[in-house]
């Protein structure tokens, strides 16, 4: 099957990629970041796309790699983009020092190798009275965060990573024994670049009313060990008590198989059609949504996700994670299981990768895509006739999670067949822990298991929003109700109505609450023949605190996009990162969607994109711990005025016969 | 089996109870509003409660039925509690004239027979050139809402009600061709006390730009027929032309049968345990819920819900519904049907109602019960061994469905396995609708069809939380994240903590989203040894817009519980309806849960109430248009430091063979 531009870049690609790029290099020794399909020209693929959906198909873009890399010896990050139909290279680029890519797995091993064998390191384990226990040590590799500015707008010229120390349970020593049970009071520091220890931070460990500063650990006498303080606190389920017996099993069946087609990797299902994209920063990207024919959305994705920690105290202080920019989305996706993840009748989809040398391999599994029955769509009973029809919501769910460290990230797009769409979020996984003095609390976060603490921490979300409403040419407008005054036109004082307000130039805006002020992205050269409103579609979004960091801070300064819940900006190609491409270690967010809204564009009736931020403040429960309970929140985006009825009308009514459920009679046992 | 204190009265019970209420006033004529079980005072039922939950039952309390109904010759309306052990007489109390207890059909049925054959109707209807088609024409019984005062606190005297008209399409006159496709432009009123017409409001049919009062139709040539205007916009599944035939069957089969046990209404499900009740005015009513023996929450209901329009042209602007006090939520409760309402393995449990007459008659079905299985619980992996644990997420739905005129709304109480309770709210339904002369538009509201206005309008929903955390000594607390001054213990300027407020008198508190404001329910008497906080439940809260109708209005008189988001009061014994008693005209809420915060009571670790109150501020789209597709709403309990670690952690792994999935390979039509 020919590849459709929206396509990943294939494993042959990729290798061929490779070797452009290394054959550009010679002699060099290069660690690659990232390899992948670069997005293709919008003005070309908006041809494209009109010549595909007219069934005259024009040739497609150019195929075009894009790398991101280190050539080791200059200490620099490099960025090539090479033409895979002509092996020329398109552009390169190679960034100053203070411009930080991700970090990965591979540099957590090698700072492993460095710093597990030095004496610094031996000493602070012996301090620890661990030095018995060694083989029970491990850590998580962290990015460094910031709290220090470099040159200009640029991050530090230093690349490091913390190294976040625990200790399996001594007990068992169990692969799966939850480290973070044992957090230990110190963070090696190790320089990347440089390939060596640089110190080793000791952490703050009391309560409110000790200093924020790590206590000398040189001349202090009482170090406890962790193992002597802490508990094993597992979440394995083969290191439990015991298992409850009492839940029964639940099938999804589809006796006819799903109600979707492919073609490669284009998924039509109940009038949507759209294509599924993996990348390695974003992981999961839709592509070219369209329901009945007519065009939603160019594209849709998770861009990014700012983790700032509120603990004032060094090291923890600098934990502040861009899980998307500093790992990757792509790169943290787990390979999903059949009967695990999902329930039903599942198609998977995997990606490619390319590892530091430039070996490429393929992760299987990492967006499943899937039906689920989600309750009723639409219900009406005529109370006249007694006679109810009431509509099944069947949605499609497209989901891929990430594993990044010590968290899990469910994201969980879905379609509806009223031509809704949903993005669904669930955080899971392990909240990041450090020691606390026995007794100790601290009001920067929660004690979760003894003597770990749990520091109070945001995840601020962005999701870009790049519509294409009937048509490229679209307006973002916000909504506010407007109480009339009071007055001949309003003599009982109830009356009040939706201003519709476009906006012209590139901007953020704030969710005002009181207001209920929304934003939809209409299609001002198409109006509604019943309402006369323009198409458009409306933005369900989700109104959250934000970025608690002050202005000022590094972290405000670096997590822009993480202060204001909307952002309308003026397309541009390449434009896709809210805290810019380059978050690890930033100083500023360059490039990011505040420099764009500093651009002033006009954004009326032209190519725009809104993007919606929005977050969980998670000031942690002892319930979160040893695994916190999903944690769920969702945004929507539905048609407004887009259609000239319910779209709902023609879904078959539910019947019994169709959906063959079954009655539970009165027992006490309820076996069926 | 024996009735437990919380159990509904059964259909004898309600019978005798008929039988004393009718002995008690000796040849009047009676209308009997509501016929139910008065909840048994609370000190009793704490000592009923502790002693069944210590296998040491004590006597239950005596069962008391509460009735509502007019003595039709006095036109006031009474209360009675009749202790049916006994059969004594608890209380009496009449209500003066200006008290109106809820509408119903048998009311709207007097109406139609009083008004349709009078001439001054005949008159209208051919005004309207609809003579010839009057078997046609059709009309909702409204409550009169209310923009008029009456003596002190009251409403009106007069009781009226407001005949909204509509055509079915004269084409077919399909039983259940869509009526609100063709509104007529008048509104007959009738006195229900007085049992006549009392006048024929004409309405406003203009756009932005005209007079707001209703036209003079006596003088007015240009009246157009709405069979003229209008079109047939059918939701009737056979009225379609077409209906999809490309969605496959999704069959939830539990093989085993479900994980519940019943108990005559007491369901017991993954360590919760409830009891489930229907009365004739909330519906559904949970009682008495523990998690692993621990009392979690003694009562949880929806109670009130506002639904104001903001149309400002009488007669449309009297429209202001109080769904469960004007009308009742058991009372418009829909019997379910197996394989429609519901998918999977449901109990449904029924309910017993009162007609005027005093018949007692009993509704099938109006509660369903039923497992779900809702996406991942938890998920971990280990990126060292690479060892996931993923636990799915299995929630029990209790569903009731009511159908209030034009509108219907899905109640759904989810319990989860991690100890947490979610409500979601589905609305949907048809807009209720009125003429807009052609090629009007109106910026009060939506043109959805040719000629057909769905005015902009709220639903402020009102969630009474009677909390039991660990007993019945509780305070409520709202917490503020804070963000820390910069100085020394805050030198990189991103800390910021959770600051806990108990709540001392009673008080209605608003949300504060960019402090990330929430509410938890905490028993100060009972510390988590692990964190060392109040054990708690915390309510996740839904951020909406409310009242929109300006203070001093009779609209915001009258629901001043849709003023703010949080009320936290003393419990009172029959304290439960935020909007008072009675709502039905009336023009203050006197009884309502704004006076019970006036009662300045202490409301630290007591017996406290939390009510929430949020909505949707709903301005029609065309997609709502003939019937809505769901627009959700959901808020949360969760346990919060109620815990010593995640619930979840002996619910089974997610396998496979526990969950037989059945994966997709690549294909185009993915028959399988």
């Amino acid at each position: 099957m020919a590849l459709h531009p929206f396509d990943p870049l294939t494993p042959a690609e990729l290798t061929k990629g490779v070797a452009i790029l290394k054959a550009n290099h010679p002699g060099k020794l290069l660690h690659i970041k990232t390899g992948e399909r670069l997005e293709p020209p919008k003005e070309y693929m908006k041809k494209f796309l009109a010549a595909e959906s007219a069934g005259t198909p024009i040739a497609p873009p150019p195929r075009v790699a894009h790398f991101m890399y280190y050539i080791l010896e200059e200490k620099k990050v490099s960025e090539l983009k090479v033409n895979l139909d002509t092996g020329a290279i398109d552009s390169y680029v190679q960034h100053p020092r203070g411009v930080h890519p991700p970090i990965d797995p591979w540099e957590a091993e090698r700072a492993a190798e460095v710093v597990l064998p030095s004496p610094e390191f031996a000493e602070a384990i012996a301090k620890c009275g661990l030095t018995d226990k060694i083989e029970c040590v491990t850590f998580d590799g962290w990015m460094y965060g910031s709290n220090e500015r470099g040159e200009g707008r640029l991050g530090i010229t230093d690349r490091f990573m913390m190294m976040l120390m625990y200790c399996r349970d001594p007990k068992t020593n169990h692969p799966d024994s939850n480290m973070y049970s044992f957090p230990l009071p110190f963070v090696p520091i190790y320089d990347i670049l440089e390939d060596k220890l640089v110190r080793i931070d000791w952490c703050a460990t009391g309560g409110d009313e000790d200093d924020i500063n790590g206590f000398d650990y040189n001349t202090r006498k009482d170090i406890k060990c962790t193992t002597d303080t802490n508990v094993a606190c597992e979440y394995d389920p083969s290191l439990q008590e015991s298992l409850r017996t009492d839940l029964k099993p639940l099938n999804v069946i589809q006796p006819e198989g799903p109600s979707f087609t492919l073609n490669g990797n284009e998924i039509s299902w109940q009038k949507w059609k759209l294509r599924i994209t993996f990348t390695p920063r974003e992981g999961l990207v839709l592509h070219n949504l369209t329901f009945d024919g007519r065009q939603t959305f160019y594209r849709l994705a998770v861009e990014e996700m700012a983790v700032p920690y509120f603990d004032p105290r060094p090291p923890a202080s600098r934990r502040c994670a861009f899980d998307f920019g500093d790992c990757g989305g792509g790169k943290t996706a787990n390979e999903l299981e059949l009967g695990c993840d999902c329930l039903g009748t599942i198609k998977y989809f995997g990606g490619s990768l390319v590892d530091p040398k430039g070996n490429v391999y393929t992760k299987k599994n990492t967006i499943c895509v899937h039906e689920q029955d989600d309750g009723i769509a639409m219900k009406h009973t005529n109370y006249r006739t007694n006679v109810p029809i009431v509509q099944r919501r069947r949605i499609l769910v497209i989901q891929t999670i990430l594993t990044v460290g010590n968290y899990e990230y469910i994201f969980a797009w879905h379609l509806d067949q009223a031509a809704g769409i949903k993005l669904e979020i669930r955080a899971t996984g392990i909240v990041s822990t450090t020691y606390l003095d026995p007794g100790k609390f601290n009001k920067y976060g929660t004690v979760v298991s003894p003597s770990v603490f749990a520091a109070s921490h945001q995840h601020i979300f962005n999701v870009r929003i790049d519509p294409a409403v009937d048509g490229h040419e679209n307006t973002v407008a916000y909504c506010d109700t407007i109480q009339s005054p009071w007055g001949p036109k309003n003599p009982d004082g109830q009356a009040a109505y939706n201003q519709v307000n476009y906006v012209e130039k590139s901007t953020f805006l704030d969710v005002d609450i009181p207001k209920n002020r929304y934003v939809k992205i209409c299609n001002e050269n198409k109006k509604n023949t019943i309402s006369g409103n323009p198409v458009a579609y409306k933005l369900h979004a989700v109104p959250t605190a934000l970025l608690m960091a002050r202005p000022g801070s590094v972290v405000n300064d670096r997590a822009q996009f993480a202060t204001h819940a909307f952002w309308v900006t003026k397309y541009k190609d390449q434009e896709f990162y809210p805290g810019g491409p380059f978050t690890n270690q930033s100083a500023d967010e360059v490039g990011g969607v505040m420099d764009a809204v500093r651009r002033k564009d006009d954004v009326r009736n032209t190519d725009v994109v809104l993007w919606h931020s929005f977050g969980l403040t998670h000031h942690p429960r002892v319930e979160d711990f040893p695994v916190m309970p999903v944690e769920m929140m969702s945004m929507m985006l539905t048609p407004n005025d887009f259609f000239d009825r319910n779209p709902l009308l023609d879904i078959p009514p539910s019947t019994q016969k169709f959906n063959r459920s079954v009655e539970v009679m009165d027992c006490r046992s309820c076996k069926m």
